[in-house]
């Protein structure tokens, strides 16, 4: 089946591992935690057991360094038996620091893309995770004038979606929203019958994983590389 | 001088000790905060390195809560030359939550204000700090209704409030700004040629504090409880 794009006005853009690299530094942060655990636990039991408290921190925390940074905190003191030096907590601050201030690397074709897409649609960044680290990346990366708006959205789901299209003031159908999180980025949209492209990052935070089940006989496109959009939107 | 606020179209709230108790919660952080740290240092010298601390984390981790408990700990393995134990660091992360988890309480008249002049002029709220906190408290607080719009700020500083102004679409001589803080919710707006109405707030946090000549020769109002905007924009 073909899709329809021609009502589209506004094109909504996921930031962490659409423009840019971002989970990478999640994967090095939770490697180098793991070897900061490795005197009271196995990489693979330390890395399951964070993932866990940051699911038990996520509603009261919610996305974002700042939020990791403290469940890792929070999980080495309970993985030790309250044991982990403060040299060791001292590490785990510093793994956070590290990532607040790594450089913004975009991915393949990112500024082509934008620049072309501007000139025929509103453009806005829709991200989720902490607000300040969200706006400074947008700052390093050099993209600024592509976007009319920057929404840093506390989540992103169905109803949070709704709340953006009600506030930017348009219809479901002139909105495309392109990402790589199935979760985050196309299914919440395929419910509310607007657009979604995905185009998949090679690494995918398990909770941003869902079931073939979720995704079946669902309307949206996948692409291997952004650049593709241009064939798409032409 | 009389201020002419016939032309003010947005009235913009700041939410915090504006609409309801926040700094009051600090300060009992930062209490207990101190109490953990007695064994090392004065409570006097604990809460000036705590400030320091929070300073120099500013640029790095903006405003909230978050950041808030991660100078904490940064500062207990400081002031504790590493020897904090680990059941103080678990501790401090209990502030933090305990924070997160505060009920709303909201000041004086609130809501008869919001209320009223919700009916004449668009009011939004803008605000700083955690993104997930901040729309939490306005959940928590019923007032959701009243608003058109939330905007979480990374800063209040003139240029956050130009594109606020920005995106708005609208002149600064239509938006009036209300809130506690001379430093982030007046001062910025005068220097706009914005309006803004100061409502102070029994305690204020050292950051937010500005000097008599920075507020000398400055159009605003100060008004003592937000009951007065009723009169002032008869």
């Amino acid at each position: 089946m073909e899709i329809d794009y021609s009502k589209i006005k506004v094109i909504g853009f996921d930031a962490d591992d659409t423009l840019w690299v971002n989970e990478t530094y999640f994967r090095e942060a939770e490697i180098a935690f793991c070897n900061l655990m490795s005197e009271y636990e196995t990489p693979n039991k330390t890395d399951q057991e964070l993932f866990k408290m940051e699911m038990k921190n996520l509603p009261i925390y919610g996305y974002g360094i700042k939020a990791f940074v403290l469940s890792m905190v929070e999980m080495a003191l309970e993985i030790s038996n309250y044991n982990v030096s403060q040299q060791t907590i001292q590490s785990i601050l510093e793994i956070g620091k590290n990532m607040l201030e790594k450089p913004v690397e975009l991915l393949d074709g990112v500024e082509e893309v934008l620049k072309k897409l501007s000139k025929r649609y509103r453009l806005i960044l829709a991200t989720k995770g902490d607000l300040l680290d969200q706006e400074r990346k947008l700052e390093k990366s050099g993209l600024t004038d592509y976007f009319h708006h920057i929404e840093v959205m506390s989540d992103k789901q169905q109803a949070n979606y709704s709340k953006l299209l009600n506030h930017l003031d348009i219809h479901p159908s002139e909105f495309l929203m392109i990402g790589n999180s199935l979760k985050s980025d196309i299914l919440p949209l395929v419910h509310l019958k607007a657009h979604a492209v995905h185009v998949p990052f090679h690494t995918t935070w398990a909770h941003e994983q869902v079931t073939e089940k979720e995704t079946n006989g669902k309307t949206y496109k996948t692409i291997a590389s952004l650049r593709e959009l241009l064939n798409i939107l032409n």
